[in-house]
């Protein structure tokens, strides 16, 4: 606490996620005003970095000399009065930090893969290696699948919320309200054919994120074996002979647009589709329901919102929904704000319109 | 004839299909040394428009002089001896002026989609009215589908082909060799997410082809009703509850990418899926059969290949087919070529690599 | 006024500017709850339109049914108690309507070319008419070149603002504090090599704007000719001769950068550069001065910040100076919100950052 | 040779430059039907990987078996007859080999920047050193700049060519005939102010080249310190203080746009102008003089053309200069092949066109 206030960390702040949570916690109303504590690789055993000079977008017009990136110590967060902790970080360091975090009393938003999973076959594909297995367990045991829309109630009890990823989230808004409502005939097939912006590919520089690779190209990778999947299969209980999801790498910065079709059991009107998705969402504000005018990316480029649209067959058995997000905000660092939101009960979409 | 060689007229050069048609048959080796006869809307009461003046990137140093777009008239076709015609023009354009084409003798590959489809309900998406309906009805009996690599004989002998969509071609050369080989259980649905470059959407500036609107978007359009719709059953043989065919458009020039979803009645291996379309394409230059390395769209863009390649589920009864093209070249402009050199006994490839 | 609180409206909301003037007016904090008064061409005789039918992206999750684009009347405005103008209109229908405005009470920034330039001269690239032409000199006289940079004060006190233009103010802005301390030598001449995204060009579809000529694409444009000159000219007191500026038409979607050159008289550092600038804009909030680290396009773009840095020739005695904001902020929609806080006396950054 | 045909080699084949003379040489007409030998870095002690495996776009429908890159050693190129030998390596590289391909009695074209300069300072920037600087010195003095507009006849007796640089071929060729004619006030300052697109960058993912950097963007970079400077000032014989020289990055993949601003000793009519570029490239067939129409990037790009038009101040004493070329064909492997042609005597267009 600081001044009566939450303070927050972020570890990892210097990819495209930890960049956008910093410009969001910045700009937060119920936070501490100190800034947060941002850490990350500093380079020469210097102290920190100034912030600005990873990202110069984030500079006021005196330079922003008090935002820094600091290398990461527990002991830095317990002097600054850290509450809540925000891992941008690595599968691998975020399954190994967590346990410790949660024992030193934070409350964590991890952004990474690492406690998303409960099945340990469908975790198999991070290769993770617990120090604590038992332990481990037991933490994977409690923590939240962040996804508000579903587990809202949970979230706002958790100390470890894993926050989903980005192609998940897309596609699991956008079955959830018809899987729940049993009219989906998932033996016949459900196919997702989702599209990403380059950001999704991650700020290292290789040879998938060489300008020359990604614009005016379109490819699809990582089919039928892409990580989102164990996701899924788990938020919406789904078999994975049901469910094929391949990913596409797009020409542009951020979004995700996910063309996703299923069957239904039995006929159904536009209007009662609708119906469905409004009543699903009615108390979500952080998703647009827009019926059967199907959303496009750049209505939800830069906010927080996942926009979802649907258009049925002539015959109302066969449904195509389309479902829109910004990789970085409802698919990482605004929903991981929105998770925080929950967890202190302040308004869900505090910091993010 | 023109010395002892055919020649060739363009009607409707100056769009994107147009000035692709134009650039190959002006480096095609086996036409008359004489430019083609190009074609279009000339304003003003002019004679001609030097061609350069709507496509400076044709020019030579010396601003290529020899080069012009003409009103159109039959006489100038008679006058320059012209024995083949690509009508790049509207679907009314087309379903109007090819009777009068035939009738004069002449060969024609139509690049629009008044002669593609033999259903009449099919055809209805085009509004088509005809002045001879039963000479119209003859003619269409008569027009060959110019997709090479089903029809090669067919075409060969036609006075009359028409050019298959861009989609369709993408689609259908996919589709094709599994569904032949009656390995597809079309009962379970086939999903074809298509993605398509601007240029498909035609020259004309509209709101959807603004910069804004496609620059850093994607969306998908014609849903459960795109007219491409109707290649696809017809060349298929397909009922329309089986396929669901969606379009997309991509923010880059040019260039298609089918992302195609089939079940199969029995479990295949990769190796017999492979053998599968190098046993159908074996005799087809145009087609390169990528195997389980799936294409992506830089590839074959500027080029006359469409790309095929595939991903099996693990049970071996799901199959992800990727096919890739340059809506310009094989969905347009570089396959009137090629039906020309089958209409002419000429070498397939010939001026398309 | 509305609420005690003041009340504004925006006529021409239908384009770019407009849309980023809408956003940002929407979260003003000084402003009436009520929303601002949208005008604009409504077809078909109703009453209105939904704001979010043309900008999806401004919808919150309930469709914001109460954000409208109306017809415009002076009767609206007067019933919604309107103090503040906003015209996103034509130059002539600026022109038109501004004495109408003023002489109603309302305060009006127009962010059109019509009010901009002192001298008849440079006016005349407009083909502007006058129906009163005594009242519009003299309104002309009493109108101030909203760059609160320059003229922060005689904003403060104005009834009419004309908003600079947005190539104007990206050079102006990087040349004002080397001209005004007497160091350039303008004989040399000063070169302006300006390069605008495509919102610049305006939402009309046109040839310039379609996604095939933007795309992949770089042209120069208006050169000798570009009506921003003017205020160049005006605003920095140079001769014609003293000054090149040429705009280009970049392939992205926002944001101008500018590379200026100039000659100094005498040999300058890096250090005294610096200083110059960082004491001309000491008081200024939305300018950042970055040194001999010349900024990106990226970082400006989506703020209402404009970046300048400049680097020395190893003789001190020639400057490159790059500029860099987004036209349609800081060079039309964030600029117009600067002066109005300019003129209600509010922090000139106030719903800015 | 190779039946009576000359034998081409490429060391580099793996990079941009590379893979577009790869293509070039593959469909030249003078050349011997056996492939050219490519060679590069090939991993895992292999004797070659197949060359569509690094550029899949080169494959036929056979995948092209028969086209592979091997490691370099003098001895296959002995075995295989080679006569020609390009150079696409970094330039320390091509600084230690010229000397020994001389020896061997290979005629050399080098893309680097190694062998450009004849100025010692000048091409310090390149941090180059010699094994036998004597020899090296010697080779210097016979290397010859590969601009054919400039050098036609020394290229055609050369044993070795230095290829010119990107930036450097699109202003020289823009400035050289103003300057010849001794029309310039070189003491006023020329500006040049270049934009290039990505693949100028290379092939190396690093931080600059990545697409979220490079998209939406625009960066100035190498102010009056960019190593194509040194060709600027000796082939245009000027002085460093004379010319000042500004790349920039473009967020497309290929092309170089140039605007270049000169003043007049005395005025000029632009028919004065037109004709001067048009009579010094009267014999130029890859030169494009537009007169006072501009070009734009896109009808250079893809061809081996360089696009050259102006604009004149009212007073006919300064001159806008637009300069475009593909920086990957008349800015490296088509200017290459552009170089060979005149050494073996063959027409200077052929194979480009």
């Amino acid at each position: 606490m600081k001044d009566g206030k939450i303070q927050t960390a972020v570890v990892g702040v210097s990819g495209y996620a930890g960049m956008e949570l910093a410009r969001l916690l910045l700009h937060h109303p119920r936070l501490a005003t100190t800034p947060p504590v941002f850490t990350g690789r500093v380079e020469d055993g210097r102290d920190s970095v100034p912030l600005v000079s990873l990202f110069p977008q984030l500079a006021d017009n005196h330079g922003s000399p008090e935002l820094k990136m600091e290398p990461f110590t527990w002991q830095i967060l317990e002097e600054r009065g850290v509450d809540m902790l925000f891992l941008a970080t690595p599968h691998e360091q975020s399954r190994s930090w967590v346990p410790q975090a949660i024992e030193r009393g934070l409350r964590v938003v991890d952004l990474s893969g690492a406690w998303r999973l409960a099945e340990t076959e469908n975790r198999a594909v991070y290769k993770l290696t617990d120090e604590d297995p038992e332990r481990a367990a037991e933490l994977q045991m409690e923590s939240v699948y962040g996804l508000p829309e579903l587990h809202r109630a949970k979230i706002a009890k958790a100390r470890l919320v894993a926050n989903p990823g980005c192609y998940a989230t897309s596609i699991i808004l956008a079955l959830k309200p018809l899987i729940a409502s049993g009219w989906v005939n998932t033996e016949r097939g459900i196919i997702c054919d989702a599209k990403s912006g380059v950001s999704g590919a991650g700020k290292a520089p290789t040879a998938k994120t060489h300008f020359m690779h990604a614009a005016d190209n379109l490819s699809a990778y990582g089919i039928f074996t892409h990580r989102h999947l164990g996701e899924l299969l788990e938020q919406l209980e789904l078999d994975s002979d049901e469910v094929i999801f391949t990913p596409h790498l797009l020409p542009i910065p951020r979004g995700i647009l996910s063309t996703i079709y299923v069957s239904f059991w039995e006929p159904k009107t536009a209007a009662e589709v609708n119906r469905c998705y409004h009543k699903f969402f009615a108390r979500s504000p952080m998703v647009r329901a827009f019926g059967t005018q199907v959303p496009q990316l750049q209505y939800s480029v830069r906010t927080n919102y996942c926009d979802i649209g649907f258009q049925l067959s002539p015959n109302g058995r066969r449904c195509v929904i389309v479902s829109c997000l910004d990789n970085l905000l409802k698919g990482a660092a605004g929903q991981a704000v929105q998770n925080m939101n929950l967890m202190y009960g302040w308004n869900e979409a505090e910091g993010l319109l």
